[in-house]
């Protein structure tokens, strides 16, 4: 283990320090260590968008705040759930009096403190609604969805809901806008080597080389199955017939397609990848509509890639293309 | 050695395959497979601006193709300087018949190249001036910076560049704005693992657990010491002691900072270095204006960061901060 860090038990901390000054212009700190907000939390009337996890999967999920995006985020240590307390806190820090979303991964320690947050903040008067990201295929059959891991496709639900939010979306509105997103996407990943917690000096999960887990999960977590290391025309075709196995999609259909690295994966890598994926969906008479490729939902420096895809309803395709600006995902033209 | 490809030889086509996918919408084919324009490219009495480098450095070269950003640009293979034909055909892809500057990296390879295609666009017609990145502070002594190798400071080189040549500069203005640049700018680089060209198969350099390489070069070329692997902070104080040895700042003197991550880095780990580098110019009185951190400039999976400095004239903000658009780095705000 050769890492960027003053001491292990301190990263988090460390990393805020220089996130919050790398972008004090757009994100600010609040009386929680452990939450931080947009310059654009909290605007008078407009629903509040929140989300949270563990760290180590930069740049989610403190590199979507900003505008039209999340307001407030809950940062958990390493690959942990942040507390009870910080979503609760992100919840008032987002909060405009219209009530806020919380929209974040299905993982057991984030399902209990944002069930905990919300008690807490229906005793402060701020009015929560959750929807939980399930999005990641392999981790569990389609009949137990309710079972599945939030992965990437959590991002596309916090753009598609902050939209609807920015155009003065009710409560109701939001969170049923964020409920269609992820309803219509599905994720899966490929890794290609483990990851070290440095807190943690080694591994909890092996990859050998030559081969790939399939399915794997964002902290590690084991997939559907370990097989030789495949072409990446050969992978491409495994997650497409996962995901549309999964996402029955026909000819005309219209996806976004979202790419992520997992963190130590070459972008070049990414983009031969995206290729595959591109042209077999192309083969099948689907059109990529809003392509996405790059690190954007990691897991510190493993190796592999996930693939999410949206399957685009008009309204999910305005809310997708509707401008945002932070650190990690902006969109919109600039003025001429 | 286990990675995202279908043939170590194929992977820059196959890389150009799926980066034109993911951004047809702002990039396009030229008629030489190894040479990708904007589609700004070539506006009528612009001057065009070219960059080109090796593969490898994703989103480095191509990633900053756009609008007020790179016009074209030549693809070499991995680590490889472009051909002569591929800087000649970018030259008549960006030309607008004002002319064109070349904003490269210096390397022997690139350089040879560079040279010839200007010859080769001479006769065509085309005015092509070109202006080496020497950012490197460790690859030569500061009195033959002639030498000095170069690396992510040519990003913020084209960047201020390139808002001349928006603003309507002439050739000489443009290039003169590109040399003020470069002549501003200092980087450094450490290394904390090696990385492997997919067709050589194995790293062609070796980085010991525990140790970094300090001063490495974005190939692997060798730094100039070979330490103990320290903190965050102490890596902080040896890139800035260096820099700033080599770029004088006052107490009130403002720069921007580009941290990039070598490709394996985590970004939480980017961040904290940036905390420290962040905080240490504080204390010396000197105010980052213009933040960046994250894979700006890579080394495939090599993990490490580089830290460049611009110290900053109004003439040089204003350049940074004018309007861009690329996949890889977009400045600007939202309209309202």
């Amino acid at each position: 283990m050769n890492r960027i860090l003053n001491h292990p038990d301190r990263m988090v901390e460390d990393m805020l320090i220089g996130f919050l000054a790398a972008h004090n212009g757009s994100v600010v700190a609040t009386g929680n260590p452990r939450v931080l907000k947009s310059i654009y939390a909290g605007a008078p009337g407009r629903v509040g968008i929140v989300s949270g996890g563990g760290s180590g999967h930069e740049p989610a999920f403190l590199g979507y705040l900003g505008r039209h995006l999340l307001d407030a985020v809950a940062v958990g240590e390493v690959f942990s759930s942040p507390s009870a307390k910080s979503f609760a806190d992100a919840f008032a820090a987002a909060d405009g009096g219209a009530g806020v979303v919380c929209l974040y991964g299905n993982y057991a320690g984030d399902n209990m403190n944002v069930k905990m947050a919300m008690r807490l903040a229906e005793q402060a008067g701020v009015r929560v609604e959750a929807v939980v990201a399930n999005d990641d295929v392999p981790s569990a059959p389609a009949q137990e969805r309710e079972r599945r891991r939030g992965v990437a496709g959590e991002i596309l639900m916090w753009k598609v809901a902050a939209a609807h939010a920015a155009q003065g979306g009710s409560l109701e509105q939001v969170a049923d806008a964020a409920r269609q997103a992820i309803a219509h996407t599905r994720s899966m990943g490929i890794g290609l080597s483990a990851c070290t917690i440095p807190a943690a000096g080694k591994a909890n999960f092996h990859i050998s080389d030559g081969q790939m887990e399939v399915g794997i999960g964002h902290h590690g977590e084991p997939g559907v199955q370990v097989l030789p290391t495949a072409s990446a025309r050969q992978m491409a075709e495994l997650m497409l017939e996962t995901l549309l196995a999964d996402l029955p999609l026909q000819q005309g259909d219209r996806v976004a397609l979202l790419l992520s690295g997992m963190g130590a994966t070459p972008l070049m890598e990414q983009y031969i990848l995206y290729g595959e994926l591109s042209a077999q969906l192309q083969v099948r008479g689907i059109q990529v509509d809003r392509p996405l490729v790059g690190n954007y939902f990691t897991a510190l420096e493993m190796m592999g890639a996930s693939v999410t895809l949206m399957k685009l309803t008009p309204e999910l395709a305005a809310g997708l293309d509707h401008p945002c600006q932070s650190p990690a995902w902006t969109v919109g033209a600039l003025p001429c």
